[in-house]
């Protein structure tokens, strides 16, 4: 049924950054290793397990070097991601996402006898059909009860709601309850140091009420997951999580540089990796430069992509295949020249792209494939 | 080095459209069909030759179809693009677009041996680069030099520029000069009538001053080319163009379904035919049902998508893979429940996914690659 084949990568190993053909996706090794080091270095100590979420990257590579660094396994969102994971060989891998329909739930099942697999519940008719799909396949799976603990998306009430789908879990044949997914996605993206971490500590308070009433009705709830990029420190320290997920931090973007440390100034903890080369197409007027990169090269959910590394310009409009960047000075720029974006929301952007083109000293290292790009089923 | 596989069609053939994996990207045969056949007819008798924009579907199922109700060929943005669609038998393809850097150009070059091949200038450097190109390659192609009519993104001022552009291509070795490309990207979503029309009349009527210059000078233009989904029937009666490049009349989108009529009521000319299927996966609170379509299944950049055929449901936040849908009644959509949403844009939603699911009378009837997806060099 593969009538059509992958594009070719823009670059081959070994090639000067400039010859890379654009638009391309470049992930800076040196950086992404200070970022997976950091990570790792910051949570030493730690009573947490570090499982990072490869939905940024869905990249095996680099999951596979997240565990190299202490990673547990991995999480993810969907089954043919969890899929494409397994079959690239990482052994852990949590879907934390509700799994609904007999087709996905048929393949779970299939994949739980090839993995460690985990998934999440929010609904009790969901339970019954996971567990069904599971005896029939003969496997189990670890299951959590994801409670809404402000994000305002999946998951029950914290509190009574949690404690009955639990109960509901541990008493399915072929389920594992093992804990509550409480992930707080819009504390991540919340400016300033003290206000973010206001966020993270309401969405513990939350968590710690619906553990204390799972001990109360006789049920253990041995991970307790959530965190991200933006608060997972915060996370680390609260005494209720003991299991973190943070994606970004491989690459970051315009996005998450926007989050304040404690002075006010913009975080700098982590590095910007991940770019999206490419070529001036266009300088037929002075106040602008015309670029080959557009909403099909990166995601503009989250605002314009930021010019790396050239003063006074601006990345002002995006259509399907150009940029549009305005330039303070008319000189800057030439057509043909090549300069790098930064994304303003990473993940999206991966997931348009079919090679990650690894680059060292100005050369192309390596060349990985995003191998569940587009695997959103 | 295709280290990775396409993601599986999340459909068989003959399977009832309830059973499609989600998220999936359904085309409506029958719709498609009328608004491939309502382009036809209304250009029926008009001094134009159509010539679709490829950029939308990059899809070469579509683009036969196109080319058997009349149209001359297709155009696209990129060489990839373009060399997939002749690799699919598609034989005469303008690139509407400046093609900047030597790897390109090479490539497009030995394209143009296997095809008609058209590609757009607006600088005099690119030009001498693309007649060196053809000259190493012994092939010819035909040039457009670009004008900016209004859209503000590539191309020189229309009027002497134009014409200094138009002289050094006629005078490059293995180039010829063929006409105009003056797309005028922006017209084609100014929302009234009145007001889309007398848009669509300032770029005609720049492009005729050009025009009358170029003649001045001796320089014969047979192709004027530009007009979009929004603007087509006013460029087709301007007596300027004399091709015409719609492309997302076959799908349309929220964004379009904005524009006005005569009337002021929405255009209704071409109909949705382009729609997410997605599957509720969460109910767990009354006010909101989540569903499985994200950023990744649809893109926002011109808005949310909106809920098709469901009463008080409105698609209010996107994340990567879920979609938060308010609802006036707490009754409507239940878990597991399929249903499908219209992209607010469709152009850069196509290009997330690998196959349309062609649908008819609630079955699915072909599956078609989007052999062109990723295809952004």
């Amino acid at each position: 049924m593969n009538a059509r084949s992958l594009p070719d990568p823009p670059a081959v190993v070994g090639m000067p950054v400039a010859d890379v053909d654009t638009p391309a996706l470049l992930v800076d090794l040196d950086a992404l290793e200070r970022n997976l080091d950091a990570l790792a270095r910051s949570l030493a100590g730690a009573p947490v397990r570090v499982r990072p979420h490869a939905k940024s990257h869905k990249c095996p590579e680099i999951a596979r070097r997240q565990i190299a660094r202490g990673a547990v396994g991995v999480c993810c969102q969907k089954v043919s991601e969890a899929e494409t994971l397994v079959h690239h060989g990482i052994g852990d891998v949590f879907i934390v996402n509700e799994i609904v329909g007999a087709s996905k739930l048929d393949r779970l099942a299939r994949l739980a006898g090839e993995a460690r697999l985990g998934v999440t519940v929010d609904d009790e008719h969901n339970i019954d059909a996971v567990s069904r799909a599971m005896v029939a396949a003969g496997t189990t799976v670890d299951v959590l009860v994801e409670i809404d603990v402000g994000l305002r998306r999946c998951g029950v009430e914290p509190g009574p709601d949690a404690v009955r789908l639990a109960r509901r879990v541990a008493d399915a044949p072929n389920l594992r309850f093992v804990g509550l997914q409480a992930y707080h996605g819009r504390a991540q993206h919340v400016r300033r140091y003290e206000d973010r971490q206001a966020s993270a500590r309401a969405a513990a308070d939350l968590t710690r009420r619906t553990l204390d009433l799972l001990a109360d009705a006789g049920l253990q709830a041995p991970v307790v997951t959530g965190g991200g990029t933006g608060t997972y420190l915060f996370d680390a320290a609260s005494g209720v999580y003991n299991e973190l997920q943070p994606g970004s931090y491989v690459f970051m973007d315009v996005d998450y540089g926007l989050n304040l440390d404690r002075d006010d100034e913009p975080v700098s903890f982590f590095e910007q990796s991940l770019f999206v080369l490419t070529t001036v197409m266009s300088r037929a007027m002075p106040d602008r430069a015309v670029v080959d990169a557009g909403l099909k090269s990166h995601s503009v959910d989250s605002g314009m992509p930021r010019v790396h590394g050239v003063a006074g310009a601006r990345f002002t409009r995006a259509s399907d295949e150009h940029g549009v960047i305005e330039l303070d000075d008319p000189g800057a720029l030439s057509l043909g020249e090549k300069i790098t974006l930064v994304p303003g929301h990473c993940d999206p952007t991966v997931n348009m792209h079919d090679w990650l083109v690894c680059v060292r000293d100005n050369q192309v290292e390596d060349l990985w494939p995003i191998a569940a790009r587009g695997a959103s089923r």
